[in-house]
C-alpha cells in the first residue's frame, strides 16, 4: 500500500492528522467538530477502557449513568463553574420538528420550544450533585465512589482528531466524602491511578503535579494532573483529578449528619480521562512509517503474513500457522493471520506497519522447508529468522515485554533529554524557541506573571510537580523570590 | 428494612415503579424523561452489555463510534425514516450561552445560532450511511459489520423508568453487504443472537417473528423481533433487527463495484437492544418481595449475612467465611460478605431479597458450632442447613444453575398458560379483557384491520412468528381468508 505519510520532521501536525486517518483510527464527520472513531481506533480505546475500568473497580468504584442534558439554570449554581463551562456549549431549545409547510424537508416546530433550555453536558458535576442531594443523608451513605463512561460536548472552534473535538468520549468520576482529608486522598489516588495507567499500559511517562490557580478546573480547590511530553516537544495534559472542596455540595445543598449527629456539607472530587489519551498514545511513540502501539494496548499483537504462490502453498502455510498459534492464543496473545488473497505481501507489510502491530511473522516456502519463521518487531524494525524447534510462545512473550519496555524507555529518555532548567528569562525563551520540551524554572506564584509569560512565549505552567523540591530562587520573569521550580511548556 | 413494596396483584404498575426505585436500579432525574441509572442497576446493565458484546464479536462484529448529532437535513433523506423519527426529538439550535445582561444566570446568545440545526440522534442510520459512502468503493470493502454502544434521545411524552425514557442507552448495529441474501441472513442472525441472549442469560423466553408493515422500523423492508410476555399479561418488544434493503444506500448514494465490475447499491441492516431489557428482566421474574435476578446476570450471586453478638463472634465468622469463599471466588462466583455493623441481620435479609441476590448464606453461632451454613435461594425462598463437610462449591454451582433453569421454566410455563388461540372476535376480546397474554388468531393481512383491532381492543400484532404454520382460516375481524395465525397482545 502507498502510505503517503508526511515525515514528522517536515510537518509534525500534518503527519499526525494523516496518520490518524490512514491508520483507520478516526476521521472527521460532516458534523462540525465531531469525529467518527473507526473500528480499529475504537478497538484501541476499548482496551484502554477495559484496563482503566478494572483499575477503578479495584479501588472501590462502581459505574452509573446520569442524564445527557443539564437544565440551563444548574450551570449557574456554582459561580466559577458557569464561567468555565457555560459559554461554549450545545443548547437544546426545541423538542420537535415538523414538515416544512413551504417546501420539502423538516423545520423546527416553533410551538415546541422548551420552557428552560437544556445544555448537552460539558461535564456532569451539576447534575450529579443535584442527584447526590437525594442519596446522602447520613455518614452511612458516604463515601459515594461513582464513575460514568459517557460522551460530552464542548463547542470548540478549532478541533483536531482525538486531541480537541466538540464531542468526545470520557469517563468522569464523582465522589462524595465525609471529610476533607478523605476527599483530598481520593483525588490524589486517582491522579496516581492515571499515572500508573499511562506508564504501565500506554508506555508514556508522565509528570504528576498540581495545576496553578489559573489552570485549575472551574469549581475546584485543587487540580491534580498528569502531563506527558510529545515528540514535537509540546506537552499534553493526559488526565486531571479535582479536589472540589465543598463547592458543589454548597451549590446544591448536599449535607450529611455525622456520627456525632452534626450537620455538615459533603466533600467532593471529580476526575477524568478522555479519548484525548488516544492522541497522546499516537504522538508519543509513532514514527514516519506509522503507528507504534504498546503491546499491552494493541488490538492485534502478532500479525502473520503468508508468502505463497497458489492455493496449495497457502493451504500448507495456513495449516502450519494454525498449529503454531494455538499456544499463543491459549496464552491470551491476540494473533491475526492475514490470508487475504486480494493483496500482496508487500502491501500487507506496509499496512500492518502503519497500524502499529508490535510483532509480525512472515512465512514463505523457504521457512516451510527450514521449519522457521521470520519475526520482525515494529518498534526497532529488527528482523530475525526463528527456528520453530525453539519455544515460540516464550519468544513472543519476551518480545512483547521487550517492546513494551523499550518504547517506554525511548519516551522516558526523550523526555529526560527535553526537560531543561532555565534560570534567566533569556534562556527560558531561547529553549522554548529552539528546542521545546519542558522547562523547569522559578516563578513568583502570581497569575499576572503566569499570564504575561504565556502571552510572550505561548508557554504555560503545566504543573507544580508533586516531587518538586524546596529550592530558593528568583522568578525568571519578575525577579521576585520563589520557593520551588515549576514546569513550563507549550502545550496541546 | 421496611420495603413498602405494593403487591403485584394490587397495582402492577406501581409495584414496578417502586421496585425499580427501592432496589436501587434507577430513578427519575430532574431532566424531564431522563433517568439516572444507579450503581446497582448499572452493574446489571454492564453484565448484559458484556455478554451481548461478546456475542457480537463472536459473530464477527466490531465496535465504532459515530457523532451524537445529526444535521437536520440528513433526516429528510430517507422518506419513511423522517416520518418515523424526525418529529419528537431534541433540537440543538445554538452553541453558546452568555451572562444575562438583565440579571443573574445565563441566557442563550442569539448571535450563536447554528446555520443548520442539529438533532440529538434518535438512531444513527443517517449519519452512519453518510459515513459508509466514503468507506465503501469495492466488494473488497464489504461486508462492514459495525456496532456502537451509545445514548439516544427520543422525546417521549409519557415515560417510565427503563421501559420508555427520553434518553436511553443501547447498542445499534449497522451492517453493509454486497448481496440481498447476505443482508437478510445477517438480520435473521442478529434476531437469533438476541433471542439466545434473552433466553440463556435473562432467562426470558421469547417469540421470534417478523413485524407487520405498520409496526416495521421506519426505513426497513422487514423488521425481525423478539417478543416477551410480562407477568401482567402484557407483551414487551425486547429487540429488533431490520433488513433495510437498499433504502439507506440509495438515500446516501452508497454504491460498490462488484467482482464482475458492475456498480450496485449496497444492502443494509440495523439492529438494537436497549436499557429496555432491564425493564423486561425486572418484570419477568420479580415478586412481591422484590427483584429476582437470573444468576448469570446477578452482580452479586451469593451474599453472606453473619449473625453475631459482639466483635469477637463477628471476627470468628469473618475468618471462617474468608476460608469458605476462596474456592467460590476462584471459580468465578461473585460473593459478598455483608459485615456492616450499622444494620441488623433482618434488615440485611430484606435488603438482599429486594435486590434479587440469587443465593443467601446466613452464619450464626450455631452454624459455627455445627460447621454448617444456612443456604436460602431467592427464587423459591427455600432454606436448608448445609454441612460444610460437604462440597460447598459444587452445591453453590448446582444451586445457581438450578435457579437459572427454574426461573426460565417459570416464565416459560407462565407464557404457555397465557398464550391462547381465538377463532372469533368475541373470544378474542374476552381473552384480552379477562386474561391478557398472547392471543394467536387469524388476520386478513391488511393494515386497516390491524388498526381497527388496535382501536377497539388496544391489542397490536406483536409479530408473525417465524415458526407459524400454514393454516387456512378466516380473519377474526373481517372474516376474510387468512393463511396463518399471528400473535396479538396488549404491549408495553
Amino acid at each position: 500500500m502507498s502510505k503517503g505519510l508526511p515525515k514528522r520532521s517536515e510537518d509534525y501536525s500534518l503527519w499526525y492528522n494523516e496518520l490518524v486517518k490512514k491508520a483507520d483510527l478516526a476521521e472527521n464527520s460532516p458534523v462540525r467538530g465531531c469525529m467518527v472513531i473507526k473500528p480499529y481506533g475504537f478497538s484501541i480505546w476499548e482496551k484502554m477502557q477495559a484496563e482503566i475500568d478494572r483499575m477503578f473497580k479495584e479501588t472501590g468504584h462502581t459505574n452509573a449513568y446520569f442524564p445527557l442534558f443539564i437544565p440551563k439554570s444548574y450551570l449557574s449554581k456554582e459561580a466559577d463553574h458557569v464561567e468555565g463551562f457555560a459559554k461554549e456549549c450545545a443548547v437544546v431549545t426545541h423538542y420537535r420538528l415538523k414538515n416544512d409547510p413551504d417546501g420539502q424537508g423538516v423545520v423546527v416546530d416553533p410551538d415546541a420550544q422548551l420552557e428552560e433550555e437544556l445544555i448537552v453536558r460539558p461535564t456532569s458535576e451539576t447534575v450529579i450533585w443535584n442527584t447526590y442531594k437525594n442519596w446522602i443523608q447520613s455518614y452511612r451513605d458516604l463515601p459515594i465512589l461513582v464513575n460514568q463512561w459517557a460522551n460530552v460536548v464542548r463547542w470548540e472552534m478549532r478541533t483536531r482528531l482525538f486531541l480537541r473535538t466538540a464531542e468526545f468520549l470520557w469517563q468522569e468520576g464523582h465522589t462524595a466524602h465525609a471529610t476533607k482529608q478523605e476527599a483530598i486522598d481520593e483525588s490524589i489516588q486517582m491522579m496516581n491511578v492515571y499515572a500508573q495507567f499511562a506508564e504501565e499500559f500506554m508506555a508514556v511517562p508522565v509528570v504528576k503535579g498540581v495545576k496553578t490557580e489559573s489552570e485549575r478546573f472551574a469549581g475546584a480547590l485543587e487540580t491534580y494532573c498528569i502531563e506527558a511530553l510529545m515528540q514535537d516537544g509540546k506537552a499534553l495534559q493526559a488526565g486531571t483529578s479535582h479536589f472540589l472542596g465543598q463547592n458543589f455540595a454548597k451549590a446544591f445543598d448536599v449535607k450529611f449528619t455525622s456520627k456525632e449527629g452534626k450537620q455538615d456539607f459533603v466533600w467532593g472530587t471529580s476526575w477524568g480521562v478522555s479519548t484525548r489519551l488516544m492522541g497522546a498514545l499516537i504522538m508519543a511513540h509513532s514514527d514516519d512509517q506509522g503507528l507504534v502501539l504498546p503491546p499491552k494496548l494493541a488490538p492485534i499483537q502478532v500479525v502473520i503474513v503468508p508468502i505463497y504462490k497458489g492455493e496449495e502453498q497457502l493451504n500448507a502455510i495456513r495449516d502450519k500457522v494454525n498449529e503454531l498459534i494455538k499456544p499463543l492464543k491459549a496464552a491470551g496473545i491476540t494473533v491475526k493471520l492475514d490470508d487475504r488473497d486480494t493483496y500482496k505481501p508487500g502491501f500487507k507489510f506496509a499496512e500492518w506497519e502503519l497500524k502499529g502491530v508490535p510483532v509480525r511473522f512472515a512465512i514463505g516456502p523457504k521457512d516451510m522447508e527450514n521449519n522457521s519463521v521470520e519475526i520482525a518487531r515494529r518498534d526497532t524494525g529488527v528482523k530475525e529468522t526463528f527456528s520453530l524447534d525453539g519455544d515460540l510462545l516464550t519468544k513472543v512473550q519476551e518480545l512483547l515485554n521487550d517492546i513494551q519496555d523499550n518504547i517506554y524507555k525511548q519516551a522516558f529518555d526523550f523526555r529526560a533529554e527535553n526537560t531543561r532548567t532555565a534560570d534567566t528569562y533569556e534562556d527560558f525563551k531561547s529553549i522554548l524557541e529552539n528546542q521545546g520540551g519542558f522547562v523547569s524554572a522559578h516563578w513568583d506564584g502570581t497569575a499576572e506573571t503566569e499570564e504575561k509569560i504565556k502571552e510572550e512565549t505561548k508557554a504555560t505552567i503545566r504543573c507544580i510537580p508533586i516531587d518538586a523540591k524546596d529550592e530558593e530562587g528568583t522568578c525568571i520573569f519578575s525577579g521576585k523570590p520563589s520557593q520551588r521550580r515549576v514546569l513550563f511548556a507549550k502545550a496541546y
